[in-house]
């Protein structure tokens, strides 16, 4: 079994198996120079033969043990009309935003092989030329995360005031969003497995600024509908959630019945171990910031990180959140090579 | 005695004390228009009679039970000769900024009688004019939030790319900021302490942002340091930690020594009372985005953040987070009143 599959099933490995959150992606030169060749983020994603070359470049270059599917957590909003553009240095924008009942029951029921095919085409391509070790994962946004983009226009920037202000005086309209984006989430990655995926995580960004009773009512609620019903489909494909800010519900995430756990930077593994046990998987945490340090600080913070998990099976080291595009390559590669020498057999 | 010293003691109290985090600011009319008169935020500060005046502002219109008096988490990298502004809508921004070895080991000791003696006589100047069950509160940042501003040269925005950067290539020279913030801190309190300040509270605004084993070397330890001494000085004042974003360390937290954990709006505050018991009180914590609602919600999730406490001493309502400039001052009156009517004996 591949050393991540095996992990995600708590299994023993020959190693520790490390990938990095956005490890496709700026940091990199040579996607640098792809980017400007092909001109806009969301061609690159919609252009199948593009977003698996992306996928595979931090693959030629490491080590890895996973390579994600290079594409977006907002694919679905875009799919259901409101035309998502990146500004260079900004980030996401959306050219409609959700903000009354009328907008939410305009949303069309998305299509996901139709709208959204250009995914499931990259996962095809990238799996045939995957090497066999490597295992391949897809993704979606967290339905609440989806949201916050939705209803905020674009980037939730300082404190999420759309969003918050639906969340408290109109939970119903809420609701009648996130259900709308659970069935499409749901479906999405369906289609993501069907096309090759083998392990889905769900990216739930922003889960971490809501309210403890909050966070369980309308952000992991429409998560564990979603692996509930991913898992009738596809009973043996691993699903990973990741919320960020999510180290104080580690307990009731390990209860969604997801496989594995994505623990940001602030989490200590030792005790995210102790509260969810053996039933999960988990994967994380490095500070994105430590790659900022010489490659002896890496591999310093590293082998701490590594240490605090423990000699258990069911650890996937990753970084604690996405890697930035200010960090030289061979920092990123100083990372996963620790990995691999402080766990090797 | 107060209801809010009494609370802080965990013994019971005629009603759940109450305040907001940011009670004295720009949500106040009054406040504005005193600004608009004043001109600028720091002349305001210094101004011992106009920061007197602006902390009494909320207490003559609602029935609060503490008045936190009105100045900076700043002043003390303003005393040190960093010149601190604030442009309006920017936030705070310094005319020098602390990057190497020769900027710290230039950071003068700080005398707090003469260099931020501004601040103890607008606290004799408030004590005089409170009502008789109002509760003084002083305050500091704590040496990790102040440090991340000197080193950013301003508000730490996006990823505290600086400060991360000396935590973790440089721990040396964090530390040996981090060791002239302490004293500076400790002396500053006690000198509130001295001027009539009954409870102190350090706000620990961006240890959240740290993994696990840096926020207790790096953010906790200076505040337990800064909590023993005082405690020397002044072992009858209570003494608050709020670190936003830190419910995973409320255990940690509660070892400090300190008399009351702040805890911010994502934890749930029956999980926080099983970690911290009957050691400290707890202060909080409805997110301050609710109060963009309309007063019956405001009523609904006060009454419920009340319940998650329980029917236990030890309780001092306030929001998780400061109130924020655009809430009407209606919206507060409706948490403060729920507060007391949902406690009231």
């Amino acid at each position: 079994m591949k050393p991540l599959l095996a992990a995600i099933n708590r299994q023993s490995t020959p190693h520790t198996p490390v990938w990095m959150m956005r490890q496709a992606g700026r940091y990199l030169p040579e996607y640098r120079e792809l980017r400007a060749k092909t001109g806009g983020f969301m061609r690159m994603c919609q252009t199948p033969e593009i977003a698996c070359e992306i996928t595979l470049q931090p693959i030629r270059r490491f080590p890895l043990d996973a390579a994600i599917i290079f594409s977006d957590i907002l694919t679905i909003p875009d799919a259901m009309g409101l035309e998502l553009t990146f500004v260079e240095g900004e980030g996401p924008s959306f050219a409609k935003r959700i903000g009354n009942e009328n907008d939410i029951a305009a949303l069309p029921r998305i299509d996901p092989i139709n709208q959204l095919g250009y995914v499931a085409r990259a996962l095809e391509l990238t799996a045939k030329e995957l090497p066999s070790q490597v295992t391949l994962i897809g993704f979606s946004g967290s339905p609440w995360t989806i949201a916050t983009y939705m209803i905020e226009g674009g980037s939730p920037k300082g404190s999420f005031v759309l969003s918050r202000r639906m969340l408290y005086s109109q939970p119903e309209l809420l609701r009648a969003l996130l259900d709308k984006l659970t069935e499409a989430v749901t479906n999405y990655l369906i289609m993501q497995i069907d096309a090759g995926a083998e392990v889905v995580q769900i990216f739930d960004t922003w889960g971490g600024i809501l309210p403890a009773q909050s966070y369980l009512d309308f952000s992991l609620a429409p998560m564990s509908t979603i692996i509930r019903r991913v898992q009738q489909h596809s009973p043996h494909t691993p699903i990973t959630l990741f919320t960020k800010g999510g180290g104080q519900w580690l307990t009731a995430m390990a209860a969604s019945g997801c496989d594995c756990i994505g623990v940001d930077w602030t989490t200590n593994l030792t005790q995210a171990r102790n509260q969810v046990g053996h039933k999960c998987a988990l994967q994380g945490n490095l500070d994105p910031a430590i790659l900022r340090s010489p490659p002896e600080v890496i591999r310093a913070h590293t082998n701490a990180m590594l240490q605090s998990y423990g000699n258990h099976p069911g650890h996937i080291a990753n970084l604690g959140h996405g890697i930035t595009p200010d960090i030289p390559p061979e920092h990123a590669e100083a990372f996963i090579h620790a990995v691999h020498d402080f766990t090797s057999e």
